[in-house]
């Protein structure tokens, strides 16, 4: 298979990791471009270039084709899935396809939003305290995934196949980390994540796998 | 066909609103229980009972079968959608499909969850304008929709026949009119939103037309 797709991707975006992890999982080849989202890297995404490939003006993106691009990470995991779907990342029954499916959004609606970075740095400016504020969201938001995955979890959040729900949980709980938000109350999350550590395609997507990583 | 869905519900709940144009769209039959969200109503999403259900204590649930319960509103869609394909939801075209996704997750992802009761109600608590801080985020939300709406827009946002975008849409306008948003630099939605008033289905499953509608 020759490259076909661009992935706009930046190291320690959680959302872009989500996508990594597809690609990898999936094995199909992409070609890499790191955006500095960040001050510090200038905010690339903020660019009126950037801006005409993803109006949201966030990472990631992934380019289909020239001039065809694709924003969202969990719409970019669907398309993948239906255009690759083996190794498939959602169950083929239609109760736990669901449940796998609702597992991602408890992270990606329900967690995400908070920690990034724009809400976090609104409220700094405004006095109040961002990291207090996510840390809060974080915990809500794996104590639900926890009590979700529970009704599902085999060595993975449903199952014991990797799905959108563990490609989701692997970076939050990376982020989660790096917010200090105490983790010894997620069992099934924490195990899970163990079963995904032993994936050596996941292990290439990590954050600090990447090639704008910072140490 | 017998009713075998059962959706828990508040009328004025974006995310349950789309699940109902959902259900409507596709003249699927389910039995209705609302769930009264608000302090006035008992936060009666914050039960044990309501809990088991739903672990993230939001509506809306679907339930498929006797104890299955499927939550998030998008992961809902997605099952309504395979199960019942027709009329569908999604274009066909592998590009404006995962273009349709993107869309309402701009809405599920980057708006809905800053204007949610728990995060307005923390930053009340906090002493910050909650109000400013939402309408922020539901201003830019609708900028990077209207953007990304003009490039496969036709009479709704995707194409020529609604899909999950519009069914994120239709709701958050609503939202955003209470919030005192203004909306003329947004003619793509407008001109969409205007296409599925002139839907019989969709009108049925508008907040105002709920059992438990406030008047």
């Amino acid at each position: 298979m020759t490259t076909q797709y661009t992935l706009y991707s930046y190291w320690r975006s959680s959302a872009s990791w989500r996508v990594r992890i597809a690609l990898a999982h999936k094995a199909i080849p992409f070609e890499l471009v790191t955006v500095g989202i960040t001050k510090e890297r200038g905010e690339a995404q903020k660019t009126d270039e950037y801006r005409a490939k993803n109006p949201s003006a966030q990472v990631p993106t992934l380019e289909i084709a020239p001039g065809k691009f694709i924003g969202q990470s969990l719409a970019i995991l669907e398309y993948l899935e239906e255009q690759h779907p083996e190794p498939a990342l959602l169950p083929k029954d239609p109760y736990l396809r669901a449940r796998a499916r609702q597992l991602a959004e408890i992270v990606n609606s329900g967690i995400q939003p908070f920690q990034n970075l724009e809400p976090t740095a609104m409220l700094k400016e405004r006095g109040l305290d961002d990291r207090a504020f996510t840390k809060h969201f974080i915990a809500a938001g794996l104590g639900a995934l926890e009590r979700a995955a529970k009704e599902t979890a085999g060595a993975f959040l449903v199952g014991d196949a990797p799905s959108f729900a563990d490609a989701c949980l692997v970076p939050q709980l990376s982020t989660s980390r790096r917010f200090e938000v105490p983790l010894e109350g997620y069992p099934t999350l924490l195990r899970a994540e163990q079963s995904c550590a032993a994936l050596e395609a996941w292990n290439a997507a990590r954050a600090e796998n990447q090639p704008d990583a910072q140490k």
